[in-house]
């Protein structure tokens, strides 16, 4: 099979990729290194630099005809798109749109969305959101992978093309850039413990927020198995494990593990910054049988490849 | 006062336009002539002609300060986003973003935005909307304008710029195009009712679709109270009357006030059109007390509009 995964360079994007050519398969990946490094792109992919929101990046792919477009790439962070909006809507919204379009020309009649969370916000009093519930975006990324999925649902309606958007959580896992203290609680609690630059431990925001944390191999194989699986098609689907952890059993579990103790210091939160919210993810369970990775078990593997990281 | 009204070349914001000005205000107007034509301009008014979607465009604005802006313009129908669905995300959404960042950097503290009933969709079996009600948008277009709405929440809350999205219905009177047969469904039948060149009446779907019909006067009429009003603050509101008028409603009621008699022809509906849905626009009706004009006398209005045009 062939195909297309935008934001190859990427941690998800990457290790998509990663998996698909392990299948055999032929990878081709954009990706502009807005974000993104050169390490993350699997060598046996076809790589083409560009933005995906510009024609003349995807008039680089000259029709070549894809079974499934992967398209999860983009700007990732609530916060961060304050501060580009415009180039936000570009990357999040416009580019869905243009693939979409290519699938459209190309005769692709699959289109699997990573959408996010994010697109529930938040509300007083309510912790767990389920796919029915009501979308509340607070930031320019999150309106904009709104945005995306509606186009998702009038491609599939009006042209037939198949989709699954799929509403990742906190992803967190081997490959994650330790180097962006913006995004990514995990790595970046992880960072501050494991890098000996950092004396203690600073918490942006109260130790009682939470995040439903699901392991980067899960996400791999529920994304992929998405475009195998008709059971998935059409559908707009949490991606979380439906538990809650807090800060403070992250930091817990982080200094037990690692055998690291340093001080924790606790400092005001970051704009727009969510309390928590957690995935009911049952529909996903209905039709994706396997077990997904405890955060115990996800935790020991990334502090194992730091582990090696720090001391080769 | 100094306001910028967009789109005001076409027949909303024209007629905003020409009210603010009749009321002693300076009034700045920016138009691409898309849609719009030069005579819905008021010969007063500080004309400013371009994309306002593009930077070039806001630049030619100079940094000066309005006390509101009002965004009307902006590809109208759902239809026709379908041919052209990147203009209408640039022209939808994209321009909100740059004139709501305009309003920031000029320190303009009130946006009026022109939203729409489409972006409830359709459901099975319910007609009345409410603005609690879940969106569910089925074009381009209306995926453009609430994704809009969520960009004026989220400017209203980071950078405290107040805004009033209106959800217009069925707008419809004098000054109205009716030489657009794609969009207004009282001008479509009033055009070939008064055009001779007509031989029947063409109904593309069912006679007993029904539209929410708002005649023009009141939408000038609440779009600039909500400037001023502070119980429009910070509020989504349905523009419409509440009421629902059938298709054979409105053929009924011109045959009657025009004494036109021809023959109707029914054939088959157009793309995604609506079957029809009506306002729950109890929330407009709380902070805004005018009786609002009745189908029966606002079309007598248009019919005498149209004597006179087809007359002279």
């Amino acid at each position: 099979m062939r195909y297309l995964v935008t934001g190859g360079a990427g941690f998800i994007g990457g290790a998509i990729a990663k998996r698909l050519l392990e299948d055999g398969n032929e990878v081709y990946i954009i990706d502009n290194f807005k974000t993104g490094y050169k390490f993350n792109i699997p060598k046996k992919a076809i790589f083409i630099e560009g933005d995906f929101s510009k024609n003349s990046t995807i008039e680089k792919l000259n029709g070549v005809e894809f079974d499934t477009i992967f398209h999860i790439g983009g700007q990732s962070s609530g916060e961060i798109s304050f501060e580009e909006p415009e180039y936000d809507l570009n990357t999040n919204t416009l580019s869905t749109l243009k693939l979409l379009q290519y699938a459209q020309k190309t005769d692709c009649k699959k289109f699997i969305y990573a959408s996010t969370m994010s697109v529930y916000g938040e509300e007083k009093s309510k912790e767990q959101f389920s796919e029915d519930d009501k979308t509340n975006p607070k930031s320019f990324y999150a309106v904009g992978k709104l945005a995306s999925e509606k186009y998702l649902d009038i491609f599939s309606k009006e042209y037939g093309i198949d989709y699954t958007a799929l509403r990742y959580f906190n992803v967190y896992g081997v490959g994650q850039n330790l180097e962006n203290l913006k995004q990514g609680m995990v790595s970046i609690y992880l960072k501050q413990f494991f890098d000996k630059s950092f004396k203690e431990i600073e918490v942006k925001g109260s130790l009682e927020r939470f995040r439903d944390l699901i392991y980067i191999d899960d996400i791999v194989d529920i994304t992929i198995e998405a475009s195998k699986d008709s059971n998935f098609k059409n559908q707009i689907l949490n991606i979380g494990t439906g538990k809650k952890t807090t800060v403070k059993d992250i930091l817990k579990l982080i200094k037990t593990q690692s055998k690291i103790d340093k001080k924790i210091v606790v400092t005001n939160g970051t704009k727009g910054d969510q309390f928590g919210i957690y995935a009911n993810n049952s529909k996903l369970k209905s039709i994706y049988k396997k077990e997904l990775i405890s955060f115990e078990d996800g935790l020991k593997k990334m502090i194992e490849w730091i582990n090696v990281k720090y001391n080769s």
